[in-house]
């Protein structure tokens, strides 16, 4: 069913990475910087980020070539945040290796970070001297990007802030997976959309498109962080749980767990020292209250209204890639 | 001698810090986020890179209001690295307060740093809605401040590999120091100029002005970090030395020791558990050594050469201003 969806990601993938590596160059100095920053990049990823500005750049008429160093920015951001993050909640496994501090220190992981987020900036400014986009598109993508960055440390502040809740609102989760993760697929939808020359109905629509895809990706990101088997995940299972993530799973169950089922969640949530058994046990009560069957509902939900932003643009190869990512968000097992 | 400089300096301070709170205001959200980014701007500091970037504006012949607002951005990307160097370091102090992760944590602390970051191009890029600068000098100027960051990255992770290097040239030390904070002051004095629309000479000037007045600025912090009392200097003392910092002054000293003072520096350089009065041995062979003197006398002919710089500009009160803002760097006792 993905064949195709899988081809186009794998090939988008080929270019991307050429314009990343053009940009951390192996021969830039101190070498442990370029290695430490470059480690996650090219440890994999899907490349969903820049996969989205290359397509929504397409979908409106534009030439991807174009939004290729708009691609790498966005990949940067992301996996500026990926380190920054690892370090925050002491993982020790992403992506199937070891962290950036875990391998190189907690110092030079920051600095790492600290690098692709200039680098992101550096790659849409350097397209100031090749590409044909113009000044004020450009001086409008930048602040897209900063502001998106500004979103994404609130939302990180408040992920950490709900990590010492007993409980929160569901309608908090939302828009702390919205600030934190959605919104970089937004902006990656519209900077795309931007670089095509898109009309503003069109650009919102992708934005929204991306957004909603972006709920929905979280809310499966976390199913998966209980449910996939570490080797598939590339990192521990459990993770959330000992670190006291309010996940919508855990927020659901907590709110529908009956008074011995939330004592024994607690004595587990957010306790590092919890066992595999520990975790196990939370996870059973989650299963008996459905919470994941909730979670996987609403993230199905998710998709269909993303979907539904694109039904005003007309039938095309491009778009039913952009629907087929949306479906294929559901389904990935990692 | 330096009344009218000091004078000049906070009326700026004044200035730029409303500028500063108005793109940090406290009732943005989460709180924990925003006030954790305020604490070490709040806690003082001379902004000295604002200062340079409205006077090198002035002395062009610009308008200094139009610099303003990259004159906050420069002050962020200052407090960006000192609170994500201060983590590095594990400093508790700075300015006389608590570091902001020895307040706030690890994670909101990385995350406050990063949020100053994103600030600093969100005061630049709000710059087009009230200024008159053009799309092309703000791309410009974002360049220059894009590079200089990766400059930081660069120079920090240098400072952070010295510190497990028995000993290192001068040259590396000046070319570390260069990239991790002289770089700063001379971006905000070339700001400053493009703002006020100077001549590219004028710009490349006031640039190698405020440079080589960095390179002393960072020897006599140097020095400062061993000869200040606690009080005065905001920070414990000797904190260099229990880092493992190599400063011109060790490189000095561990090149111009006998085998007895050698071994005597390395039982305590680098050790975290090192002992007020091990450090204050250590600072005795230091002095013994004329090390402090030779790190003085290299900075004052840094001064000699910033100032030189200033020679083809006529004689103006901006000018004046600028030579006493290098001489003054010599002087001060924090």
């Amino acid at each position: 069913m993905y064949e195709e969806l899988f081809d186009e990601l794998s090939e988008a993938t080929k270019t991307v990475n050429q314009v990343i590596e053009r940009m951390l160059d192996v021969s830039s100095r101190p070498l442990e910087l370029y290695t430490a920053s470059r480690h996650l990049i090219e440890a994999g990823g899907k490349r969903l980020r820049p996969f989205l500005v290359l397509k929504s750049c397409e979908i409106v008429g534009g030439n991807s070539a174009d939004a290729l160093p708009f691609a790498a920015a966005v990949e940067f951001i992301h996996n500026f945040t990926l380190i920054h993050d690892d370090i925050m909640d002491n993982d020790e496994k992403r992506r199937g290796v070891a962290t950036v501090h875990n391998l190189w220190g907690v110092p030079i992981a920051i600095t790492a970070g600290d690098l692709l987020f200039a680098k992101a900036y550096n790659a849409v400014l350097s397209s100031t001297k090749t590409s044909t986009v113009s000044s004020q598109r450009i001086l409008k993508i930048l602040e897209i990007i900063t502001n998106t960055t500004i979103s994404i440390c609130q939302g990180q502040v408040r992920d950490v802030v709900f990590e010492t809740k007993e409980l929160i609102p569901e309608k908090d989760y939302f828009n702390m997976i919205g600030e934190k993760t959605a919104i970089l697929l937004e902006t990656s939808a519209k900077i795309g959309a931007i670089i095509g020359r898109g009309k503003a109905r069109q650009i919102q629509r992708l934005g929204r498109f991306a957004y909603y895809s972006g709920l929905a990706f979280q809310i499966v990101d976390d199913i998966l962080g209980l449910t996939a088997d570490e080797n598939t995940l590339g990192k521990p299972v459990g993770s959330d749980v000992r670190e006291g993530k309010k996940t919508l799973i855990m927020i659901y169950a907590l709110t529908h767990a009956n008074e011995t089922q939330r004592k024994q969640i607690y004595s587990v949530l957010g306790k590092e020292e919890a066992s595999l058994n520990d975790v196990k046990a939370v996870l059973q009560i989650i299963r008996s209250l459905d919470a994941l069957e909730y979670a996987s509902i609403k993230a199905e939900k998710l998709v269909e209204k993303a979907k539904s932003q694109l039904s005003s643009f007309p039938s095309s190869h491009t778009k039913d890639i952009l629907l087929n990512l949306a479906s294929y968000i559901l389904s990935r097992k990692y």
